[in-house]
């Protein structure tokens, strides 16, 4: 019904997370009385994501620079690193605002069944770190789900009698993802971390 | 907390209807996922909407050739024509599967309190498509809303003496917006229009 540059635009939109195919209507439409101008900056903005943000060479968390905005802050403590999953995981423990240390972002969690085996997360490089680094505790905040436990595990036995090793306590909707936790259960949940 | 380029996207994507803080950090860590191309594409897509979409010279329907889907189709009835306020509001009409005539978009409907007049719609272009076509009735269809009836009654005024002009039948809730009706809504309103 439409003409072609309208329906790829409203097929582009609807491939993303959460946007259906009636939303990309919509969204479609809305963009259409934008100037031009406002097109051009959302476009350029989409580009200089991929083109500008790479991972973080300690953490690797997302940076436009060498390492990311936690590994350059001198004031955070680098004697604790808390393991997360995936950079979005980082946000709701900064927002619940307890924490002042370091992180480590394996990109995903162990999942032999998906061909996730160790090798494919960044768990030497987290070794690597504790080795050489001066790290008193790491604090595995994996997702509260089968794979995340599995990879919480098997951290604990890699690490065991290099460090300390904490889990974030209950207070986490088990089966839930840890991206969409509300911060005063993620800061109760790191208070209450426990000695695996 | 997010490098500037991650800031940026979903500042720009926060603008979108629909689509608040929240979703537009979800869609740009989505998209941090991508391959390029993908984010190219959407990119590309977006600057495609822009650049090759234009108005119908006829009916002011949105398309990438001279004459809209609907005025090239040599099968559709050019003796009705079907008002309505956005292209948007087309989606509906279609759907309902009822209208095999022809369309005329005006751009809006009359709100004087917001600076929108007559002048400011395309209702000279739809009196000379009258004037000098073989067109028998004009359905009007702006939304069942203040500023879509006052329209409706200015263009039956306008209209009077030159075509047979109707209202889409009540069915429509009152104070809703067309785009958004269901499809057999559409359809009984279109069968029960009524003559202004």
């Amino acid at each position: 019904m439409f003409p072609e540059p309208v329906e790829k635009l409203i097929t582009e939109l609807a491939r993303l997370p959460g946007i259906g195919r009636r939303s990309a209507q919509r969204i479609t439409f809305f963009m259409l009385k934008w100037p031009r101008e406002d097109a051009a900056s959302l476009a350029q903005a989409i580009l200089d994501l991929k083109d500008k943000i790479k991972f973080c060479r300690q953490c690797f968390n997302f940076t436009d620079e060498e390492l990311c905005v936690f590994c350059r802050d001198a004031r955070r403590d680098s004697s604790i690193i808390c393991v997360v999953e995936e950079p979005s995981d980082l946000i709701p423990i900064e927002k619940g605002g307890e924490y002042r240390g370091l992180y480590h972002v394996l990109g995903g969690a162990l999942s032999p069944l998906d061909g996730v085996d160790p090798e494919h997360l960044r768990i030497g490089e987290l070794v690597k770190r504790i080795d050489e680094g001066d790290v008193k505790e790491v604090i595995i905040a994996t997702n509260p789900n089968t794979s995340g436990e599995s990879t919480a595990l098997y951290l604990a036995d890699e690490l065991r009698g290099k460090v300390k090793v904490t889990r974030l306590a209950s207070g986490l909707p088990v089966g839930a993802d840890l991206e969409y936790a509300d911060e005063a259960t993620v800061s109760r949940a790191m208070q209450g971390r426990r000695e695996l």
